[in-house]
């Protein structure tokens, strides 16, 4: 009276998830704990583990289980049916890509990771060039059988592992759109700024352990639950471990905590999408968070729509003074809005404000598209991005560590994920919008530092259900429509020129 | 003109190696990283994990593959050849235990361990026993299959995990030799220890972080090398990681700097030993160290016969005085001596000098003999524990947190374990004392603080050699007989009689 293949495949799929999760542990591990002389190692490691979970993913028993479990005549449940075209997606994608390239792409990309960590702080783009070029062919070559396999042209192939359902040519659209409006608004923007008062900068040093208590503070506030998850110190912030045991990190700058407090409210983001996931759907397909876009909305709606807002500061401010024990007018609301959104084109991506962050990915994004068709070669990287860089921010990096050295993710093999940064700023003024229109208790509550109408409102209609949906048809039954820029255009009008 | 089937075992067995690379790590990162929550989440993981171990190394083609190897015209080198040896060893014990047993011997210990987390602080062994009991019914099963593939008594094949090649007949005669020896030494050394000045202990605070960099600057002076290893902090201090990221931890008292110092010293013995395995043999079954008791040999080497000897202390105590800004005679070398070797007898394991600790190992290798026997009940443990303690060293612990629940050992599934601690501390006897023998640059180099001489002796007589010779041929090599409690005894003599 059931679905026996669907049952095994629930199985295998579980087996893998869990394996998986090893090598999430590993990363983290990697980025925030192990030394330096351990990457070659460590690197054998991910080699071993990746083939293994390769082997599990693409063994023909799985193609024959999906097979039976859709011909079988006992019905699915949603949830089960959106679980098996999920299914249907990653063996597919699994069994495009042979073994062998699964493995060369990974130490590849270990080594590559490795000397990226070395060549950055020694602004030495080419000593990781050699092994960057193996990991763009290597790229090149997996985004190939991908694209055969899946009937899609080689960008679209790569921009499927990090949002699925997006086309080059529906990116390109909104890319265009919010390319010809950037330079407008960021003349208007720093007009209006320079007719407001200059916003004074508190003076530090703001010790390393008070910002990370305060960054633990604020976490809890947001619901961040401390017994699934920790935050550490790395070089570049993200948001790892699995859903039961979230891992995320920051790095901090003792002259100014600002940078660290919002990448903590970024990372806070992500974790909380992980942590609200469905626990009934632990490990299997369907159980995971969308694509990447969707999962820097979340980061950017907690970050960016909220704790750089009027209302969230207005709550903070006072718990900022108190953490650093500030005593000027440095530390009021107003002016802690004003240096949270202040608006100056510069160098690093990670840095940039909430109106030129666009332009960061729109250089990466036309870079890579460039790089991966060979109309530019990696010798010609640095002068393409500075050129890029003059082009739409109006400045020139002064060393390739403040260029193309600065982001791990090309020598990290991730190539084709640039642009959900940029889908995800767009998603997340959809949902904010959306949300707050809907629900008035959301805005109230973060004026109090109370956050629970908030996430439970993302958990209700995001997190809750994980890849039952697909991200447009998520936002289409959120908002009314599939992504839209104008949600983004108008949230940066209001914030910013008025 | 090539032994294949040897070749294809090195592959095969270099994958299973760096497989349990993950595992090792995830181990690390339990005890020193992973929040509560997530506790079953990783035993899931271990599961998972040991499970593709399991079948990689169990799996028929294995034993196919010795065979051949063995029948195969072309000769293996000395180091092929004990590594063969070592494959068969392997094998005959991972496939005398199916897999099922495996998986539910590895969950068991997750949960028991988790459990034992909670209850010890808690000092609740009634909690933790349900769990504990599964772990030792698993255990005897286990054992029981693996006593029949090895013709091994069920203990023997217990010890043979942990140290290959000692009996349970050779054990009980060398630990009835302590046994009878102890009462008599305990008491002449407290008598010898009350006819002179009672140590004076310095007084704390003692900063954390003072506690840790100190210990790394005596790390690093021993020739740990960071590059490939971290020191960290845990509930109970180990080593783990690999050969080419070690990861030692301890756990600090900021009352007390000697437990938390002594706790590094020790580690940094096994992770010495480590460091210092050969490269060319990485991952191979021949690569690694040797049972737990010459591992404890390395550790106790370190701690015991050099850290708190005179010539040793003599060096570091203005180390010592400067780093804790010490003022008055407590921080002289002749009471940081008295103090590193003062002899009372206690009930934390850990914590005990060098003359009692034989007493709690053998307490507990009579406790789990009996338990394993069904000739004590888990009911009966906390009972029977103090009785032990009693009649060996005179005192009853006020609660079973400072009694049974005291080691992780037993509820992490380690059973057969306890006798390396006292076998390895009359193996460091025997290796040091010949060592100092042939050769005294080592001692004169500890009283000015260079180890060169001791560890490149270590390197070359026992790190480097790995598993080509056994324990007991090692050290009849080295010192011209097998394993003597004779120099473990003379030692004791020397150092707290005279």
């Amino acid at each position: 009276m059931t679905n026996d293949a669907y049952i095994e495949l629930e199985k295998r799929y579980r087996r893998i998830g869990i394996l998986n999760e090893t090598v999430s542990f590993l990363h983290w591990d990697t980025a925030t704990a192990m030394p330096k002389g351990a990457s070659s190692a460590r690197a054998e490691q991910f080699a071993q583990l990746k083939s293994v979970i390769h082997t599990l993913t693409s063994c023909p028993e799985i193609g024959e289980l999906i097979g039976k479990a859709k011909a079988s005549k006992y019905n699915l449940n949603g949830w089960q049916q959106a679980n098996l075209n999920q299914m249907v997606r990653q063996w597919t994608k699994a069994t495009a890509v042979p073994e062998e390239l699964v493995v060369a792409f990974s130490k590849a990309c270990s080594a590559c990771e490795a000397s990226w960590r070395k060549a950055r702080p020694e602004d030495d783009f080419r000593s990781v060039k050699p092994l960057l070029q193996n990991v763009l062919n290597l790229t090149r070559e997996t985004a190939a059988v991908k694209a055969e396999a899946l009937g899609l042209s080689t960008y679209d192939a790569l921009l499927d592992d990090y949002e699925p359902g997006y086309c080059e040519s529906e990116v390109e659209g909104i890319f265009q759109d919010i390319a010809s409006f950037l330079p407008n608004i960021i003349d208007d923007a720093r007009s209006a700024q320079s007719a407001r008062p200059t916003p004074i900068m508190p003076i530090g040093p703001f010790p390393i352990l008070a910002q990370k208590n305060l960054g633990q503070y604020f976490m809890k506030a947001l619901g961040f639950d401390f017994a699934h998850g920790r935050l550490d110190t790395s070089l570049h912030p993200f948001c790892g471990g699995t859903p039961d045991d979230v891992r995320i990190t920051s790095r901090y700058d003792e002259a100014n905590f600002i940078s660290g407090l919002m990448g903590i409210f970024h990372e806070t983001g992500h974790a909380m999408y992980e942590q609200g996931l469905p626990a009934r759907w632990r490990y299997q397909p369907v159980g995971y968070s969308l694509g990447m876009g969707m999962h820097e909305s979340q980061s950017l709606l907690i970050e960016m729509q909220v704790c750089r807002s009027r209302p969230f500061l207005h709550w903070a401010a006072p718990i900022l003074r108190k953490a650093f024990n500030g005593q000027n007018t440095a530390w009021d609301a107003e002016n802690l809005f004003r240096l949270h959104t202040h608006v100056k084109p510069d160098f690093i991506r990670v840095d940039a404000d909430e109106i030129t962050y666009p332009a960061h990915i729109i250089i990466r994004y036309r870079l890579e598209r460039a790089l991966l068709a060979e109309d530019l070669s990696l010798n010609d990287l640095p002068t393409a991005w500075n050129d890029m860089m003059k082009e739409l921010l109006g400045i020139v990096p002064p060393s390739d560590r403040e260029g193309c050295l600065q982001d791990l993710h090309w020598y990290d093999g991730a190539w084709g994920y640039f642009p959900t940064y940029t889908l995800g700023a767009i998603t997340a003024a959809q949902l904010y919008t959306t949300a707050r229109e809907t629900n008035p208790n959301i805005e109230d509550g973060i004026r109090i530092g109370d956050f629970f109408p908030l996430i439970s409102w993302l958990r209700t209609h995001i997190h809750g259900v994980a890849r039952l949906k697909s991200s447009s048809e998520l936002l289409t039954n959120i908002s009314g429509e599939p992504l839209n820029p104008k949600f983004f255009k108008d949230h940066l009008q209001v914030r910013y020129l008025n």
